[in-house]
């Protein structure tokens, strides 16, 4: 709880702006991070930087916890208020700055969902590749405090390959930019990068200069069913050995088709008893032909490894549709019971070793799992169901298995998040991935932004 | 000076791998910046990590300034030992340990030349696309250490978008690796990042791994003169604002070119006394019919900026005359007088103003400049030639004239390097585009690296 004198300060910084009902403070306690609920003391509305300033320069003085949430669709439980205190939402900062279509950048706020900014840059020829499957719902500034990916980011990069500058404020209230709107900086530490990914802990995002590219004119989509999920994997390195870099390489296990064609009420693909699993192939740039070709190149590929009928999406209709069962498979699969959601990443070669130790293990453990993710960049997401275990193993057991299963993904030269982050659900397995050196490391830097350990306490670390 | 106590440390535990001639500690004094020559007392050449960490740890504990060294054709001094004490050279560190074809990877030491890098990967029809004029003799280890950029970045990225992994030595002779061999990461502060462009002052690399793609099959090159540098400068955006990402887009002015072809001794280039610059485009693919048309674009958007009849390569032997003419023009420039080179960087639609100013402040205070540069990232050298000038005005009213110069960079959004760093001789602007807070992050985040201040001490700070 916090104190009534910290209370009305807030208040009357804010205003209407400042919510301490039970209601809403309930809601701002979650994310989508499994059934966590963690109310906040207080929820705060801040809309410019000055007013962010004048919070955490008070949160700083009296050592008050504050958690900086962005939409809340994070997966790690980043924005969740498990030590109580202020949450700050950052859902007025919703305005697109300037797109500068002279020099490819935009200047955006934080709380611009990430597809209004796309359509934004869309309408002036200019694309923004990374979209997380929330892309419809998440902020632009928890993509950059998480570095999310997304789909396109097998050829365009995450988002850290997209952010020329940030404008963020400090715990001690003070405000800076990190860098400047170049495409290359080679002055002084890398301030931008180090920001990027640190899921709120070091500072609060207030503005975000962005990159932007020409938009491809052109894609073409194909769904490919494999009798063998393995060897839906091994395809995967060999269309980059085979010189294409597609624009979305994706794989989904047949449960997570099956559960997102019922759980969005799409029946259009059929899956057959003997389909296990799918890759979704993209290819994407300015000339059809060009694409055409790769894509017969693919199919030329794909003819070593046993699939069955390719479905080339013949509409934008179709394309969308087969998309929306990939975004989808998120919220499908999660549908059917408690879950946990792990995010391994491994060099893309090693992707069928790694299916194989996910289900070893789940056989050992005696757990399902329902994989998918991008598998492009070799990166897995694996999402394990209650169902009927029991909540003894839920606690005890599980844990155990996860680390048995991430310490096989570093083996392979992988990491326990590609673009979920560490947040508060994956901190117990950190070492693995980190000895004390690095983490001692990650510690002293956090503390030189954040001496009183008042941002995002606990997360991460 | 190094107490003998030391000297005698270091020859025991590198034998004839340690140098206290005068002679080839002068060689190891200087690198390619200006005239400046500061010889260490001692001159060591480990290679192993272990060695390296003995070494530090050694330095760590006694405080004795380090400078690590790469090929030493770093342009900011980042590599001179200003301090004294011990010059590590990572020359020894010279091989490639592994190129991981089925990931698309290559495992690496610090001391392997850039080029020959490049050639290694190409012949697994692999591309390393970032390559600094210098790429037939700097160092892969130093590029990182910079985060250098060259030609090909505006297509491809810089030295950070290649990086996945580091392997470092800590001024504590701790040796860690900073992330994993994967696409994406979101695991923990990016530490790789982190220490991208940290010029050798917070850790010394040992290992890199880097990320690799497919080797383009083709490329065309073409040469354009203008009548007016300032129209070539506004060419440059137009060509992206028209859909086209080069993988070359480089400025030079027609001092740049008479001067790199009488130092090479190349006259193939008609320069007639109305061209003011030219610009070098190059495109590439896979598609040799795509990039016809992208050159049809290309000339199409430049008739409206008034050119000379365009060069186009017929031939690889002119292409790599075409690129030599443009990788030589530093030296050649270099070559006619005392020099400073600034490396400005400013977003290119900028880029008109920027050179605009340039001229004007050379004006002002009397100096003669000669710029080229890769106009596509908005990065403009501007060489600024000794000649004529008094010592006293080089020494006291020449940094004015930067420091006006920088200062109109900064007010376009641009920063004081785009890939050469801050090293020694740009040190003294830095507060043009960081202020007091930003210094002080910078600061503590060394000090956590480096308690002791031992590692390239004055570089940067």
């Amino acid at each position: 709880m916090l104190a009534g004198v910290h209370l009305m300060f807030f208040e009357e910084l804010l205003g209407n702006r400042s919510f301490t009902d039970v209601e809403i403070r309930k809601i701002y306690g979650s994310d989508e991070t499994e059934d966590l609920n963690f109310p906040p003391a207080i929820v705060l509305k801040p809309n410019t930087p000055e007013e962010v300033s004048a919070i955490l320069s008070y949160c700083h003085e009296n050592q008050i916890p504050v958690t900086p949430a962005g939409a809340r669709t994070g997966l790690s439980g980043g924005a969740l208020s498990d030590h109580g205190g202020v949450l700050i939402s950052m859902e007025k900062f919703d305005k697109i700055i300037e797109i500068d279509e002279k020099n490819h950048q935009v200047t955006v706020e934080p709380g611009v969902i990430t597809q209004v900014l796309q359509n934004a840059v869309k309408e002036k020829g200019l694309f923004y590749p990374p979209d997380p499957a929330s892309k419809g719902s998440c902020f632009i500034g928890g993509n950059v405090s998480e570095n999310s990916g997304g789909p396109k980011a097998v050829k365009y990069g995450v988002t850290k390959d997209y952010v020329l500058n940030l404008e963020i404020v400090l715990p001690s209230g003070e405000i800076i930019w990190t860098g400047a709107n170049v495409l290359k900086n080679a002055t002084g530490y890398n301030l931008t990068q180090l920001i990027i990914g640190s899921e709120g802990t070091l500072a609060i995002i207030t503005k975000i200069v962005l990159k932007l590219i020409p938009h491809p004119t052109h894609d073409m989509l194909m769904l490919v069913p494999f009798y063998d999920a393995q060897k839906a994997c091994e395809a995967v390195a060999a269309i980059f050995q085979a010189g294409i870099i597609p624009s979305g390489l994706e794989f989904m296990e047949r449960d997570a088709l099956i559960y997102t064609q019922a759980f969005v009420g799409e029946s259009s693909i059929e899956i057959a008893e003997n389909h296990a699993a799918h890759l979704l192939i993209e290819v994407d740039g300015f000339d059809p032909d060009q694409l055409m070709t790769e894509c017969e190149k693919i199919v030329g590929v794909l003819e070593c490894f046993e699939t069955d009928e390719i479905l080339f999406a013949d509409s934008e209709a179709q394309k969308n549709t087969l998309w929306s069962l990939r975004r989808k498979a998120g919220e499908a699969v999660k549908s059917q019971s408690m879950y946990k959601e792990e995010d391994t990443v491994v060099p893309r070669f090693y992707l069928p070793e790694l299916l194989g130790h996910i289900k070893r293990i789940g056989t050992k453990y005696g757990f399902h799992s329902v994989c998918y993710g991008h598998a492009g960049d070799g990166n897995l997401h694996v999402n394990i169901l209650k169902g009927n275990l029991s909540d003894e193993f839920w606690r005890d057991e599980l844990p155990i298995a996860i680390r048995e299963l991430f310490s096989e993904v570093a083996r392979l030269g992988g990491t326990i998040s590609g673009e979920h982050g560490i947040g508060l659900v994956q901190k117990p397995y950190l070492d693995i991935v980190f000895g004390e050196t690095e983490m001692r490391l990650m510690r002293e830097i956090k503390k030189v932004f954040d001496p009183h350990n008042i941002l995002n306490p606990g997360k991460i670390f």
